[in-house]
């Protein structure tokens, strides 16, 4: 074994014995610390602005980009929304201990269904500190113990929330080994942590496409991703023309760069004429590149015309693919072929192709009438959330505190037997 | 890509487009399918013994184990009790469509899980040719469509069994791709098979642990397994001695070959005096072997002294580990290091003892005064199961129709965006 080996491996085993612990603790001890780590981020700013400079420095030697240095960077508000995440997350019910079904079976005995924490969580991201926290919090809140490991260029900042953390979980007789920082920078921690399938229950990565197919691959245990999220907007012949336009136009232009943005507008024939002029004026007016098929193009003189690629892209910015539909059905084979299971919506007031579109289309939200923008923790009332989910096991969609556990059947007998 | 490699990205494919369209099915349609399938293979009884035969013959000149032999006859009454199951999974409710939990949001948005099919299932599995029938069954229900792999040497048992279940979806209008035998006795189907993550959900595999073993570390696709069942049974001091005496009997010798069987048996000092003679004279009736501690050798004079090895080994046997404990912490601590999460008990009379051993042990099944031998998908009540789980992630413990099938998130609005 080599040094990286036996740091993961001891970490791993730490984590472990900890989670023990950890899942055991009262939901006020387990607030105690939430909101302790709160307090201590923000009464602590100095410390963290001083690591962090740190890191912003080298990278900046490195010749990073601004938006990279963007991420990386611990600012005020950066601080400042860290906190007011923790204090967010004491606030969200303890899902530990639920029963989530209790029934009586005709020899007497009693089985129930009950929460469980996890585990141990692993995390792998990139370089952007407030991760740490964010993540920490949701998975101590959920009775786990977590092993960080942010990318290499916010080892100071990740190391220096971590020593909080620590230092707030001690005050309260908590292992301190219930939240690890990974502290090498040696990629071969990552592959080491995917390895640890006796101590690790599950893995969530954050980051890009690489980053997350590659934690997929060699990961031994589940792995809770998103790959991407190519979301469309079926704008269905009996749309409401203005709610179709507003909920197009949210979904599009409000934050391009996320992965609940709509990447593809579908328009019902019959409507095209009259909608896509209308709604493509917005667009024009908001900077939006169209790239459409040949009906489309023929409506929208501006558009350009789309190749296969645009199909199916994630464009992460203000391109949208557009094709004019003959049917519903159309739609929704359309998404089948080219949605990333992520977000779908329908614009339509009419009631059975709402039912069907809801029923059939394969994603981890779809909506009527809404903004693919709702697809996210808060948003949708879990309170926060720790990723989205595109695979259907254990969790599909936002991911928040209930995700972060497991339930175990449990039995109360007066000494049944099987005969 | 050579042959193997086209024919499971070819069934692999066909799968993913026949599980949309189960998916769609109606609970009665899936219900007659299976009664239908119910019916046929009673009618085909001849069929299928002369199929069965062909597969017999070849594993008899190879020389294999009576024990071997008998999985793999699909004698009248495997018959019949295959006939039987797919009736009961008819009778069980439609997980399909089940809304699991809705809510209204500040702005007006309705927010709901519902319950979907998982999509395609992966089963791999050894020669016995009962399971296709059994989980083909369980994984309609549920909505999904399912590629078999069972072991080589039930091929034409399987083939005859795959051919009844198609020739009855076709009747009923349903791709026969929704159930598929994988037609090949090459064992590179199984690797290939484990690469399809954009087509197969999950796998689930059932056999040995060297198979287990294999299958969760080639599989690009999450995995619902266990390995092995090492359960437990603790007598508390304040155990009532005659419940802990049929208990502990019941768990160890009622079917001792199975997962959810005895294999540790931990008895506080201060009963031990008292119960352990007692015990030791039924088992000793029973022919179960028992490998003691220091202390339960002083106190029966017929068990054997325990080595290291026994303690956490899955005897499946008429073999049992006994330990004299000092405390339900040290239990419990036991339970954590040897046990497999599979299923542990409590034998108590004590309100608090029983709190905190359901509260505290992590197993699947947690259980108070009886017998692990419930740990069963029928004996729980959920009507039937496809394996249980010993991982946390999706499901732990035994998986019934809810754990083959996922949740999705669905949004009424009338125009909602996001500001």
């Amino acid at each position: 074994m080599n040094e990286i080996q036996n740091l993961i491996a001891k970490m791993a085993k730490e984590a472990k014995k900890a989670a023990r612990e950890v899942a055991k603790l009262s939901t006020t001890v387990k607030n105690d610390v939430l909101l302790g780590t709160a307090a201590r981020i923000l009464k602590d700013r100095e410390r963290l602005h001083k690591e962090n400079e740190r890191d912003l420095k080298k990278a900046k030697e490195k010749g990073a980009s601004t938006a990279f240095i963007d991420r990386l960077r611990l600012s005020d508000k950066v601080i400042d929304s860290m906190a007011e995440g923790l204090k967010d997350v004491a606030a969200i019910p303890d899902p530990v201990g639920e029963i989530t079904k209790m029934w009586k079976r005709p020899n007497g005995l009693t089985v129930g269904k009950v929460r469980i924490p996890l585990g141990v969580i692993g995390m792998i991201y990139e370089s952007r500190p407030n991760v740490t926290i964010d993540a920490a919090g949701l998975c101590l809140k959920a009775g786990n113990a977590v092993i960080l490991k942010g990318g290499s260029d916010a080892l100071y900042s990740n190391l220096a929330l971590a020593s909080i953390l620590q230092e707030v979980l001690a005050e309260f007789s908590v292992p301190v080994e219930a939240v690890q920082v990974v502290s090498t920078i040696d990629r071969a921690a990552v592959t080491e942590l995917l390895k640890r399938e006796e101590e690790i229950d599950v893995i969530i990565p954050r980051g890009g496409e690489g980053l997350i197919r590659f934690v997929a691959e060699h990961s031994r245990m589940p792995v809770l991703k998103h790959y991407k999220g190519v979301c469309h907007v079926y704008v269905d012949k009996w749309a409401d023309l203005k709610v179709a336009k507003e909920v197009c136009f949210n979904s599009k232009v409000q934050r391009p760069g996320v992965c609940n943005a709509m990447e593809g507008m579908l328009v019902h024939r019959e409507i095209a004429d009259e909608f896509l002029p209308l709604i493509a004026e917005s667009f024009k007016d908001a900077d939006v590149e169209l790239r459409g098929c040949e009906r489309t193009c023929g409506l929208v003189p501006f558009a350009k015309a789309a190749t296969v690629e645009d199909w199916g892209t994630e464009f992460l910015d203000l391109v949208l693919a557009v094709k004019v539909v003959d049917s519903m059905d159309e739609a929704m084979d359309y998404i089948a072929r080219y949605g990333s299971n992520h977000t779908d919506a329908i614009v339509t007031r009419d009631y059975s192709k709402a039912r069907r579109f809801l029923s059939e289309v394969d994603a981890s939200l779809v909506l009527v009438n809404a903004s693919t923008r709702f697809n996210d923790g808060g948003q949708l009332g879990l309170g926060a959330e720790i990723g989205i989910s595109t695979s259907k096991l254990h969790a599909y969609g936002p991911m928040g505190l209930e995700e972060l556990t497991a339930t175990k059947f449990i039995a109360f007998g007066d000494g049944q037997i099987r005969s």
